[in-house]
């Protein structure tokens, strides 16, 4: 199963793609779509719109999991955010993509063990699962794959929950 | 000039199209774009992405007026809205309608001559204004009428302004 992890954004949408067989998750491709801060919203709306159908064709996943929105401190940014996720969501359902959504606390419970590990683990157990030498940069783009992490982790628990249903009706 | 008023929202999406001509604003057609409740979040702002398509394609107005989005008591509602909103940018922009912006603050003076003009006198500001028999409905629609003529107002006023600089300098 190929998982299209994305960490939303309106300067910086983070994305990581992984290939999930067996409970063995490799990873295939990472990165960001950046749009410059001067531009005007809606150009950077449009921006995001298409770099996100760009990639969809390119990575042909078989699922999207996009992390849930949750308010920090900066409301204006967070309004922001909200509109570029809007934009990724709609896309994502005109291409025909499975969407799945976490959230932050789902993620780290999926990757590190802990709900409320922090992002410097988070990070490093991502790193550590992909068996990969660094820490994948931005810093959006490794989000993105523990985003991709935490469905694998969460498809392949629903799954064995499922075949054991199915064991159990036999 | 034709002037598309926008209410951004997840659930009722406000329009109103006007016809402003040398200081004499027409309504033209109002009404709104609804997304049932039960419907998921990606799904809606498909839905609100394809009928804002139509309505630009039908409509063929030659700015739009949007709204621009503060935050009230429910920050849950907002981030939907927001959501909603960065789908309908997105739309515009990708159909090359010009796009402004404007407070909830400007669209009151513009209307009913004072920003902390209350939402009934707006209301009603604008029914006058464009001499209609009763009020819009739903509110929704009512409101992105009196955005679209907030932009009438606020262009007309940029217009004198530059006619007026292009007297002096003669």
């Amino acid at each position: 199963m190929r998982i299209l992890g994305i960490d939303p954004g309106i300067a910086i949408v983070g994305f990581g793609l992984i290939e999930s067989e067996r409970g063995r998750d490799q990873m295939i491709h990472y990165g960001a779509i950046n749009t410059p801060a001067g531009l005007p919203l809606a150009k950077r709306l449009l921006q995001i719109e298409r770099d996100m159908e760009e990639l969809l064709q390119l990575t042909k996943p078989d699922v999207m999991a996009v992390e849930e929105l949750f308010f920090s401190n900066n409301i204006t940014t967070g309004i922001a955010v909200a509109h570029g996720r809007g934009v990724i969501l709609a896309t994502a359902e005109r291409m025909g993509v499975p969407l799945f959504e976490y959230t932050p606390m789902q993620v780290k419970q999926a990757v590190a063990g802990y709900g409320k590990a922090d992002k410097r683990q988070v990070m490093d157990m991502t790193r550590r699962l992909l068996r990969l030498n660094d820490l994948p940069r931005p810093d959006d783009a490794a989000d993105a794959l523990a985003i991709a992490l935490c469905h694998a982790r969460c498809a392949t628990s629903l799954l064995q929950k499922q075949n054991l249903a199915a064991k159990q009706t036999i």
